[in-house]
């Protein structure tokens, strides 16, 4: 069937049926894809269905799509003209992981970070508006998103507009039964404008009617009733909020989610649809552990086992922490919903109630952070380097003007590789730079990388160590000088020129080194404060200086001129 | 009445009448020194009972208080030992006008930006729980903060915890009959943990008494019913995401106020106290216009004028923006609640359609500007500098990474004074240098801003002008050289010295090489992209090179240890 689609008109004539038949082939094709060149696998799993029906309704595009987080657009782009260059998925020059508007006309904005869906449809909406325009903008946000302060603040302003505006809630939590999903959806079906009034009085109805005794049991009714008054509390919530709420609807039925869509379509105003599905449907391993598909390594699709399972900065770091907190009682770990990734699950299953996983939600953790530590605790915060750049605000005003001692781990910096440019951590040094009080220290190796937290964790400073995604380098050194703050490491000495590197450049600069001769090596560790003596020494020492550092220097304006929408 | 409070314990003998007493006083005071030290007057005005109230039912410092944004805390300054040394307000080392930890041991944690008090209690309150100690936390949060995104995270957060935890919603909006606002008062009253599952059908049952006929009009018992519904909803949604409500209650009720607070402490987990008061109590003027009240400079008490209304800085780029507004029909202006002090307010009288106030959501609001420039519109986005901080991603990954057009007016850039640390504008130069496409330009005086407004706007990249506080200084020089992207402009040639200067510290410049000969002074405009051949130029005519610019350069440690709770 997939052969059959280039562009996203080709859908339209086709049958319910056939339109299974090519989920399942969408399906068929990531997974090999993925397990090859790694990726985002449960999201797009769980959305093949959802994609396929948002294309047969809308005219992308003309109408606009914008994919929260983005790494959910496999399928998307599937549909939209690049199904034979997905076998370049994440490669150079090949196909981005994320929507990019540089790659095709089908994708209308790029994201790459959580939680700013709503707010660029938004403007979108009210750009079209006061331009008398006619297209359909639409937001697709999973249920995590919508935990980001960017998507509730949007949420919010975008429920008081009157401009038309369809967000997609991507429901893959909520674990209500069948039975209520679908009754909501038949209800949902009943309510276009005519019949807005009366759902309530048919829904209350319809819970009447289901009997207490047959089939189900007791307690699945309970269940259901329960279900029920959870969904007329959200739906009261989003509806009090401004949005026409429609579903929830099963994200799995194609010929479900073509008639929501539609209705949402024909309403006025925001609409709200909620929409059910299954992170890593339709392939076992990631149905059962959708944290562990969500972002993957290239695997073997028979087991669903890594083809690589070598140790990383972030599982070092979580090693050495489970062993510093067996000793320490006041160490409390904190994530934004990314416990697997930050390599803090050993640490959650240790410390159960000492490690807090706020959801997506940088700002939030770290002011969390400043509380605990302000009332005694000491708080070890891992987030993503580029994430990080949400908590700039946090890092300053609620931990660092105050010198509360946060242990700040800035896991995934510098070049990070196939994610593409909104997953860079090559900022982070900069940025952490302008803060007051705050210690910025980077490990060249996973033995650094211990020394360096059982260092910071005894400071009553707060510190920001910042660590590469992946495996150690090879350092050629047999040195080993303990952590002192403010003092660089001296790795080899030489008169004729000095480098001077931090973290995973360290071991470069000392490959570098070995091909010249009476070159010097200066493991700087800390970026702020730094150690001006040793640069002082060997500026006056030697004949030329060269710095290291995986972090941006160049600040030009770029060449490419900005792409608007078609009029 | 205040001469006889020195500390909290001291009210804790007091009657009701006498602490309304105090209030007055109280009052009166706070009038009295922002009329004098300019200062945040309506907020203050609006919190005197329900400070009197905390301190009355909590026994600080043992409890905690974390006032969000902070600004609101002159009452609770007033009952903390410090009301003699209030006139010294916002003055060099002088009482600050924001909660300071190094102040007072009552002041439990620093505030000034808006959003933070939650995740700050929250981590407190886990704090104490793990520590197995025993105080009591409360956060103190009006209705605009709670727009915040980091607010709601935390409130989200929060209520999926056990800990307790005191969250008062300080709500100057809710117009509400007084009515309804009694009446459910007293069935807040009702519910300990006892009354709770009895409260729904108490109040449909009071809902029925209400006569239709008599005093009340139709219309106003439709409003009260509205109302109630309303309360519902809010009153689900908290008890949904996991928090005992209580209230509304009317905030300047000492009596009601210390009753539902009470019963607040006596609640296991989270509880959401729903306060209902008016911004500016007391103070005609301030009541009446409570936004010009919010943060004043001195006033004359008896008409409310400001003894000051010099020209600043705001209100250049306001006008400037309603006259190219009117040649421009894409010009949109968005404000995360600072339609007055952005300048603004012209624009919206005259552009309603085209403006938006997001509230306190600076993430959201750079994102709606991404999402409008992307489908055509030039949307120009004042912001504090010191509150850019939270804007930091979205610069980067919503608006500079797709290199779209937003201009980004960065307002209180520099040093402010008197609002302290929290407030100061020292940082952006440095932070907005990091961001990749982004042209940050700096005025030298009114003159220049109106011109770099009209530049930025006709630009097809993102640009970043920043600007100081207040009136412009005097230039003395007659040169006019156009605004042209990357150039430098040399106000004053010479050959022994070169002054690099940006923004308000260009008239400073002239001013020094006004004393000395032959000093060249050049006015560098734009930070980036910087104007290499003009400083290669200078850098080998010239012997020395001075840069001006008013923003941290140094970044030390701080020596002071961090303080925690006393044990």
């Amino acid at each position: 069937m997939l052969e059959t689609i280039n562009t996203p008109k080709d859908l339209k004539t086709k049958t319910i049926k056939e339109k299974e038949e090519l989920a399942t082939e969408i399906r068929k094709l990531i997974i090999e894809i993925v397990s090859k060149n790694g990726g985002h696998l449960a999201s797009n799993l769980g959305v093949v269905e959802l994609t396929i029906a948002l294309h047969s309704v809308f005219d992308m595009p003309k109408d606009k799509i914008i994919w929260d987080v983005g790494h959910q657009a496999y399928v998307h782009k599937i549909l939209t003209g690049r199904k034979n260059k997905m076998h370049t998925l994440r490669k150079k020059d090949g196909i981005a992981g994320f929507p990019k508007v540089t790659e095709s006309e089908y994708d209308s904005f790029n994201t790459g970070h959580s939680s700013t869906s709503i707010s660029i449809a938004l403007g979108m909406a009210r750009a079209r508006d006061l331009k008398k325009q006619n297209y359909e903008v639409v937001a697709v946000i999973g249920d995590g998103a919508l935990t980001g302060g960017m998507a509730l603040e949007a949420l919010n302003d975008a429920g008081c507009s009157k401009n038309n505006l369809i967000v997609i809630l991507n429901d893959n939590e909520m674990s209500i039964s069948k039975n209520v999903g679908g009754m909501a959806t038949l209800l949902a079906k009943l309510r276009g404008k005519k019949f807005y009034t009366k759902t309530n009085s048919t829904l209350k109805k319809t819970l009447n009617k289901i009997p207490l005794t047959g089939k189900l049991s007791v307690k699945l009714i309970q269940r259901i009733k329960r279900g029920i008054k959870q969904l007329f509390i959200q739906k009261m919530f989003f509806e009090d909020i401004g949005y026409t709420y429609l579903g929830p609807v099963d994200g799995h039925d194609i010929e479900k989610l073509e008639n929501i869509l539609k209705i949402a379509k024909s309403i006025d105003g925001p609409v709200l649809v909620h929409v059910i599905t299954k992170k890593g449907k339709g392939y076992l391993p990631a149905e059962r552990e959708p944290d562990k598909f969500h972002s993957t390594s290239s695997f073997i699709i028979e087991t669903g086992k890594k083809k690589s399972n070598k140790k990383d900065y972030s599982r070092v770091f979580g090693d050495k922490l489970v062993k510093l907190a067996r000793e320490n009682k006041n160490i409390v770990a904190i994530t934004a919903s990314m416990k697997e990734g930050t390599g803090l699950a050993e640490f959650a299953g240790e410390f159960p109630e000492r490690f807090f996983d706020v959801g997506i939600a940088e700002q939030h953790a770290l002011g969390l952070a400043a509380g605990l530590a302000k009332a005694g605790m000491k708080p070890i915060v891992p987030i993503y380097s580029s994430f990080l750049q949400r908590g700039y605000d946090q890092i300053m005003h609620d931990i660092c003007i105050q010198n509360l001692p946060v242990v700040i781990c800035v896991d995934r910096a510098g070049i990070v590789g196939n994610d593409g440019e909104t997953h860079q951590g090559i900022f982070d040094l900069s940025f952490l730079n302008t803060i007051p009080n705050l210690v910025v220290m980077a490990p060249k190796n996973f033995e650094e990388l211990e020394e360096m937290l059982a260092f910071a964790i005894k400071s009553e400073h707060p510190i920001a160590i910042r660590y590469p995604r992946g495996e150690e380098e090879t350092i050629i050194s047999n040195k080993k000088n303990k952590i002192e703050m403010s003092k660089a490491e001296v790795l080899k000495d030489g008169n004729k020129m000095a480098i001077f590197a931090i973290g995973k450049m360290v071991a470069k600069a000392l490959a570098i080194a070995e091909q010249m001769e009476d070159v010097a090596v200066i493991n700087m560790r800390f970026l702020k404060p730094i150690d001006k003596k040793v640069i002082i020494k060997y500026g006056e020492k030697t004949k030329a200086i060269i710095t290291m550092e995986d972090n941006i220097t160049v600040r030009k304006l770029s060449r490419h001129s900005t792409k608007r929408f078609k009029k």
